[in-house]
């Protein structure tokens, strides 16, 4: 059983149903969201964390929107009451890619649907922003199952397996993606033991990941980051597997902070380094990982453990989000759509289709 | 100005100051040491840390335990007190290699003068082992100085230095092994920039050794540990200095854990590693590194952050105090008797002096 860290409870007037994964893995609360207002605040504090469980919770934050629209509420008025509610959504992660793909999703079937018919009724669009809503939930549950089928296979029995932060079921409407291949190959019986990075300065592997494969029977071991390598040295390691945020066409990677080092120690030491993200993790306009734009994060991140400072008074502090993983340093990635081999351009390619190809890149 | 972390005040009647270490970077609290209890629980505590440190502090502990002697103790009795103390003091790390060294030092100094002196009085032994004690305190501020002057040459104007850990003034009686170097680099004039890994799980990094860099007045920055690769990647770090725990006679070393990765990032990317330690740090009882004990440190370091845990209830934690650097992977040793490129074992030998090798191995 894995955890539903968004899932929308009820009908159209039914309600948001979140974990409040900020108070993981101390407490298991549920939230129930109710107006966007709320669901801002839960995106804001990272409540919901994850690209795609952010998108996926975008998407009922419309229904919300609508669904308590007096019934006398013109449908133009209420389309527009959308597009508001929307933009409101995108402003509390403006760099959620995931966040506004689901959203102007909807936005533009709304408007499809209103343009083509000359009666609609507010019933009947509070509908449809439901069911494309929960055509995209549903979309996402697909995605995390078919990646986690598609990567159970790298996972052999007996084996040790590290992972970086949290590319599970929290982050996602689904299993996951990275933790996705984990639980599969646990659901086939395979016995295998996760040694999780803590993952500084946020801690997602201590507190999420952790709690995600504890939850599912899965033998958890939690390592400091700094503990890779020599684990890798002391051949307690078969595979590393991580998620991924951002591909470039050549098959570097954008994953959190410590994933580039994690993919040297590995090649060192001979271990099979797989990257389990969707396909729409690729981003084809982007040729290589040299022009992927790393965030740096407040410093104060770093800086404070709790409430205690650890660094000294003035002192200056690094605090990139992500870092850019080499195509050349990996085994594999996995997707919904297959696995590809030490990636190439090409072979990105083939596997995304060639009209995804044409529609991301405007080449033919 | 480098903190005293150990430092005798006054004659035979007089006192250890210490630098509280628990309390850094927060607060910089000077610490009175009048009796052996507290000594005892300073060491224990990590209140003074660092081998070189402690041992010096134990042989200053030996004083305090002579000091207050009723003029009328019989000699015989002092020795016999000296000793119990010694037990004491020991029991409070029993792996503190250089406690033992140097409180042994100081017994069978004592034991000499006994047993050399017939009317050998009380004072004339207290003020032997104090004597004695202000030795040990000299040779190790001189070899620290000495390592300082004999790297400092590695340093060039510009630069970016990684460090892990501290192997500064507060783990030394005088300005340390690795961060040594640095401080006579900047005497000479020197600009460079210091990345320090803040080294979970205790964070001497970002704790100790970035607040001693900011004393000095050296830049520094201070980074989660898996962003040190990713920093290498980009060209901002020229050189790796970390100080070394224990080195086998082939050269491996072992260091705080995480040194191991490091030593692999930095050749990845052409970097130089470099080791700064005492002489005294060489074991060639051991023939290499794979013979060297790895210490399993407490769940609860990992587990918590101050009174916050930060993983689920019943995970499993994995966590080592060191790992092993192969010699192979290391660019220099310097210590206060020379420096040792591309360290073997012939290379070792020659520096520690034919003499030293046979006193270490019976070897002729």
């Amino acid at each position: 059983m894995v955890a539903a860290a968004v899932k929308w409870v009820g009908g159209v007037d039914g309600f948001l149903g979140l974990i409040d994964q900020r108070q993981l893995p101390g407490e298991f609360v549920k939230l129930q969201c109710r107006d966007i207002e709320q669901l801002y605040e839960a995106i804001k504090t990272l409540t919901v964390r994850g690209a795609p469980a952010i998108g996926v919770a975008g998407a009922y934050g419309l229904v919300l929107a609508v669904q308590k629209l007096d019934t006398q509420c013109s449908i133009r008025d209420a389309l527009e009451c959308l597009k508001k509610a929307a933009d409101y959504l995108g402003s509390s992660r403006p760099t959620g890619a995931n966040l506004f793909r689901a959203m102007d999703r909807i936005k533009s079937k709304a408007e499809d649907f209103v343009a083509s018919k000359a009666k609609a009724n507010l019933q009947e669009l509070q509908e449809l922003v439901l069911n494309e809503a929960n055509a995209i939930y549903q979309e996402d549950v697909d995605m995390c199952r078919q990646i986690g089928e598609n990567g159970e296979k790298f996972i052999k029995d007996g084996v040790g397996i590290l992972t970086h932060c949290n590319a599970g079921a929290l982050a996602t409407a689904g299993q996951g993606t990275a933790l996705s291949i984990m639980f599969e190959a646990h659901k086939k019986g395979k016995r295998f033991k996760v040694y999780v990075d803590e993952t500084r300065p946020l801690l997602q592997g201590a507190r999420l990941t952790a709690w995600e494969l504890k939850q599912a029977g899965i033998n958890v071991v939690v390592i400091c980051d700094n503990m890779a390598g020599w684990l890798m040295k002391q051949g307690k390691i078969n595979s590393v597997i991580t998620g991924a945020d951002r591909i470039a066409a050549n098959g570097d990677a954008a994953n959190k902070i410590g994933t580039y080092s994690l993919s040297i120690l590995a090649r060192e030491h001979g271990i099979s380094f797989y990257l389990a993200a969707p396909s729409s993790t690729f981003d084809l306009s982007i040729k290589s990982g040299d022009q992927i734009p790393i965030e740096q994060r407040p410093s104060d991140e770093v800086r404070f453990l709790g409430k205690e400072k650890i660094t000294p008074d003035g002192v200056e502090i690094y605090n990139p989000a992500f870092d850019i993983t080499p195509a050349e340093n990996i085994t594999a990635i996995i997707s919904e759509k297959g696995t590809i081999q030490q990636p190439t351009e090409e072979k990105i390619r083939r596997m995304l289709g060639q009209k995804l190809w044409q529609e991301k890149t405007g080449k033919i």
